[in-house]
């Protein structure tokens, strides 16, 4: 990360921490539990940050823009816990996921109470553009979700299905958390389009840059390797890697891709094929035009300081490594 | 039901479906067909027709009133979808559930999509209290499920934890209902005061009207008797019956509630003694006090054409035998 993104996460962090834990203590008594546990999970806090740098590179200097900020991270959180049971996911960055330790019903309804209190969060603003935003983000993705479970175990998804599940999985949140603090700030329609449009790229290319991390080592990660296609995901990585095979080869592949359980040395040969003919790294590479995107879109905006750290989290996303 | 208050069901229902309608064909194309399944499940759309009849009440009379009152039954409609996956159960008011025809995970996003959509419906009122409110109402609503569960199976649950329970699970929902149409009618504090507590009384009755009718044979109510014995939820007309028993009898009650897998006969038995006892008749009693408190709720508001439907209301909550 680059030293002055770096830097703003470490200033920002502890305010975004403390309007998280002032949400979280404000929750009835049998869900608390389970929200602190998903939020102290490690999280990077990249979206509420998103949203702090916009209202400020906006021109928006009160302190209460930690709340809209906090409330992205609590939808996101939401999501994860709800993500973690449907795909009976056993750890979560490495501990335990809230529904092995609190219950599959528990956590559902903990998310569904997490990403209730953070729509009132939102709402106690007194923008309902920002009510707005929240729900239209909050119904994108879980149609995103769907359709990428429409379509797992299947060979048949062209590249528009996959943008399409990037788009509203990943991009949509990471959109509202940029217009989120751009909305606090008073923007306009003109700048609420560049906004916009950052956020909506840096999400689709961070989506991107996930799924061909998802074939990196574990030791870099802190996640096992191969989880899309154990999953039946067929992220770009995969979809190179098939396209690169004979109709032999390729009548193999289907086979595995679409079983329920294949097996853990297929997986392994696969994933270690795809890394020797760099069909990870091409994955990375159509981030690049994502990024451009969002490059040329920031720079419509103000030249204030956010405009640079932005700017480095856009190399942030082309370049991270977990 | 009472005439005037059928009538005017009958006479609000089309613009009430008509924008549930409308709300759900701007939903994304992969959850629809899930939220069309359970919004046409049969629901008798108690909820937005509080939230049209307190409008009007207090004097508004614009068209527009039919979107947050949509949206109220659409929040209603989420919580069954998650419901039914988290209770496991197979149908719904007679048709297949959600889950068993789309599957788990669909069913549970589509519940999360549906939440949010009526979430971003309400925010584009342009009324930030309807937000706050109809968000309030989620938490809480999901706070109550999670504590109902806590208590599932237990013979330790007073008076008090039952009381949270109905009134975080159901209460709440109602007294939203109530209360988002007096917010768009621009209703004060004192006034919404008022509005609350009839909800809030009617709503803890209804919920004691359900779980005496739990106890009813399903030829009345459509739907399995002793539904609540089976799952574990020690409801009024079971704690009268536990009260009632001695302490070697007791013993056996206890041992049968906290089984996962209680006989059919053992609690067909217990249902046939419970309304031979009255038990049930009892519990109805207890939410007479409840709709007394509702009743002067309202009596403390103008009189106009709406206040005597609503009170017609609280005698159809009474009185209700499915």
């Amino acid at each position: 990360m680059h030293a002055s993104l770096k830097t703003r996460f470490a200033a920002e962090l502890p305010a975004v921490e403390t309007a998280l834990a002032r949400a979280v203590s404000e929750m009835p008594a049998s869900v608390k539990p389970i929200a602190e546990h998903i939020l102290q999970a490690g999280g990077k806090r990249l979206r509420p940050l998103l949203t702090v740098l916009f209202a400020r590179l906006l021109g928006y200097r009160e302190d209460d823009i930690y709340i809209p900020a906090a409330a992205m991270e609590m939808l996101h959180a939401a999501t994860l816990l709800h993500d973690d049971v449907l795909d009976a996911a056993s750890t979560r960055r490495g501990r335990q996921a809230a529904h092995m330790r609190f219950g599959i019903v528990p956590a559902v309804l903990a998310g569904d109470a997490l990403l209730a209190q953070a729509n009132a969060l939102v709402a106690h603003c007194g923008d309902c553009r920002l009510s707005a935003c929240f729900s239209e983000a909050t119904v994108r993705t879980a149609a995103g979700e769907i359709l990428e479970i429409a379509y797992q175990g299947r060979v048949d998804q062209g590249p528009e299905v996959y943008t399409q599940i990037i788009t509203d999985k990943t991009a949509w949140l990471i959109r509202a958390s940029c217009e989120m603090g751009a909305l606090k700030a008073g923007a306009g329609e003109e700048t609420l389009t560049h906004v916009r449009r950052y956020g909506f790229e840096l999400g689709k290319a961070f989506q991107i840059v996930d799924d061909a991390l998802d074939f990196a080592p574990s030791e870099k990660t802190g996640k096992p390797a191969c989880g899309d296609l154990r999953e039946g995901k067929l992220t770009p990585p995969l979809a190179l890697y098939r396209e690169s095979l004979s109709p032999a080869g390729r009548k193999d592949f289907d086979a595995l891709f679409t079983s329920k359980e294949a097996d853990a040395h297929a997986i392994e040969d696969i994933g270690a094929r795809i890394r020797l003919a760099g069909f990870d790294a091409q994955t990375r590479a159509l981030a690049t035009h994502r990024l451009e995107e969002a490059r040329a879109a920031l720079f419509a905006l103000p030249d204030a300081p956010e405009r640079s750290v932005l700017e480095q989290m856009i190399a942030h996303v082309r370049d991270r490594e977990n």
